[in-house]
């Protein structure tokens, strides 16, 4: 019988925990399924006295020091793009033992470099959970939708900002307030800057790019936008037009290279982006010839994040391999394009002041720069009080709609800064 | 450098002639991926004379005599529950050569003998086009959704029951009439019984089935309806009730075992599973504490399948070995049970005679056998023609639904079956 496979754990929090119990749990299941026990030989934590409810033995700490330890596998769940996780990953690398994380702001930064020195040591890198929690969306573009070029992955890749999104919706509370509730129910951050702000979900998504495209991660040449600037008002103009507003993580193959962006967008109803509520992840992979593909479903959370743990584990086990991005480290292609000018429809929204002329001023700037309207709802409130425009254009380039709108925002009669969300095609 | 992988293909219809032209077109990429080159070294076909778009060599007119050759793989694309397929795998398999199949029939019938011949030669097996063809639902249920118990799998399994359900629901055509239209535009076969009397969706049920229970494969136990009873009128009257009507396998963890079902379903229209339209596959995974996965996309046609067929290609090339159903053959647990009684709202539709007392009677007998309503639509048309009358019941138990329809399709004011369909639950 092969022997047990051995596993040190750096990093004890909700997903440490959950991989933790569920190896408990379903320890003959899992040795079905991977041929060979699957044994915990250490584990390193900020408190070794904590109560978890669990016994672990095996604590040391300092998680660097397990890489030198007599562990097959390091877990790495610490997280950070630097700093300790880095100095663990590498030290296991060096010393051909396999890793398998959850540190996607690590892969992001030092991907290519790490799964160079994976494969000169013959040992596996594997990061499932990294992206969207249980939705084995890394296995799928790594193993799975291979034989047919893709065009485009697009994502919703952070559960807090969909939750906002959704609440904001639900409620018609502003995103301060409904921001400020999240982080009441844990459902936020403290410091919530890294998923409102888009980064997260660029993290997410240069692992994506690099699986589908073969391209090295890369978040330097992303446009990143996060959640902070909509609106509930926007979200009610966006129901009626038919669409609903999501931030999405999107990268696509263009003329000059691979595109990505981090932006909110216009999703049409009948799309299946559309339909993902709360907290859920969801991807949407085209295919090119094989067609579009959909994936979704929980992507965070104790049980969901230590599932593809637990699965990169149990491939391990199996002795599965595959190089860390699909196709050999030293293969992947230069950066990603720097993010060009989006060609797409676009909804715009004017809070201006109730005062003749404006609508011709608006009109006049948009017209001069080649933008035309296809669709148009103003509200009216009091005589002298502000209120909205907003237009639906048509396809038109990004930078043209910019250039009207650095024109408009200096009318007098128009308040703060327009807000322009690109439709998203599918 | 690793010697070439050598496969012979049986099969050179849409999807063989797929897999062709992808090996030829995309041959440095997917080394790339394989760590090695894959080469056709035979193939087989009913006409080797018939003009393809492709050239290949190795022709023999015997495809069970490719078991014998030099290839390390057989890709079995021949289709067919028995005969010439089973006698090819078999010989591949006791020959030590690994089979790559999209023959969902020939798996749900010797699934488990198969996958026991492959286990003792060591060597792999592997059908991911054999369920949903560009899905990689087979992967995901053997690798990824493993640590959690699963509780149910829901699919959309079969394309042309879908297109027919919703072209039926855009045109208000009848089964009849769509059906005839779907076999004159190729979207389903001259002989459509498989496909629409839902025997194709449980050979796929089976196998998914297999996957995320660990039972053996097995359509005896299953109770399987198709597509051809329902009416236009039953569609708009779902869609009236905020619901659509699908064709769904469905294997469920049940307390007296495993429950395998394939029926039409009224599925909520916020459901992923209602959007699934056209030839589209979709299947829905409750994977207990790790939340439900939803996953869609092509389920067949040339590109989708191929595609699956490399991605297993290509796994046998790397050398990854994973279980054929995700855990060693020899412990599948036996036959999933029979199909119990569901519990579950219904829809039902009576088609009645508008005289005096007929809803009295159809009430009465309903309450006898204790089935209660929770709404009813009654649209009236002239006096003394037959009318619809449609109700949706609470939570009831199957056998008592059945036992008040036959009661009610026994009066004489009652015009053909009464149509009764389960609400799904999620």
């Amino acid at each position: 019988m092969t022997a047990p496979l051995k596993i040190a754990i750096a990093g004890l929090g909700t997903v440490g925990g959950g991989v933790v119990k569920a190896l408990a749990e379903r320890g003959d299941e899992l040795f079905a399924r991977a041929g060979r026990k699957i044994e915990i030989v250490g584990v390193s934590a900020r408190d070794p006295k904590k109560a978890r409810g669990f016994a672990v033995s095996g604590f040391t700490a300092d998680p660097v020091a397990l890489a030198s330890g007599n562990a097959d596998v390091i877990v790495e769940l610490i997280g950070g793009e630097d700093g300790v996780a880095l100095a663990l990953v590498e030290a296991a690398l060096a010393n051909k033992k396999h890793v398998v994380t959850a540190n996607k702001a690590l892969l992001a930064k030092h991907g290519r470099k790490l799964a160079l020195l994976a494969e000169k040591n013959g040992v596996q890198l594997k990061f499932e959970a990294a992206v969207a929690g249980g939705i084995p969306i890394v296995k799928t573009l790594r193993e799975a939708l291979i034989s047919q070029p893709v065009n485009a992955v697009k994502g919703i890749l952070n559960g807090t900002c969909n939750y906002i999104l959704t609440e904001m919706e639900t409620s018609g509370a502003p995103f301060a307030e409904v921001l400020a509730e999240a982080q009441r129910l844990g459902y936020a951050e403290a410091d919530p800057a890294l998923d409102v702000g888009g980064g997260d979900t660029a993290h997410k998504l240069a692992l994506l790019s690099t699986l589908a495209f073969g391209v090295v991660p890369d978040t330097g040449s992303m446009t990143v936008e996060g959640i902070s600037a909509i609106t509930p008002e926007d979200i009610g103009f966006a129901r009626e037009f038919g669409f609903r507003i999501k931030l999405l993580g999107v990268a696509r193959r263009t003329k000059s290279g691979i595109d990505q962006k981090v932006h909110l967008s216009m999703v049409r109803a009948r799309s299946p982006l559309a339909h993902v509520e709360g907290a859920a992840n969801a991807v949407l992979v085209d295919a090119g010839a094989a067609g579009s593909f959909f994936f979704s479903g929980r992507g965070a959370g104790e049980a969901p994040t230590a599932s593809a743990v637990i699965a990169d584990i149990v491939e391990v086990a199996r002795g599965a391999f595959a190089p860390v991005f699909g196709r050999p480290a030293d293969t992947l292609e230069s950066k990603p394009t720097a993010a060009g000018s989006t060609v797409s429809a676009w909804y715009l929204r004017f809070e201006v002041l109730d005062l003749p002329g404006v609508l011709a001023e608006i009109a006049g700037h948009l017209s001069q720069a080649k933008v035309s309207i296809e669709s148009m709802i103003q509200r009216g409130r009091a005589h002298g009080e502000p209120v909205s425009i907003v237009m639906i254009t048509h396809e038109t380039a990004q930078d043209s709609v910019e250039r009207a709108l650095k024109a408009i925002a200096g009318s007098d009669k128009v308040r703060a800064r327009p807000c322009m969300i690109p439709m998203e095609a599918a």
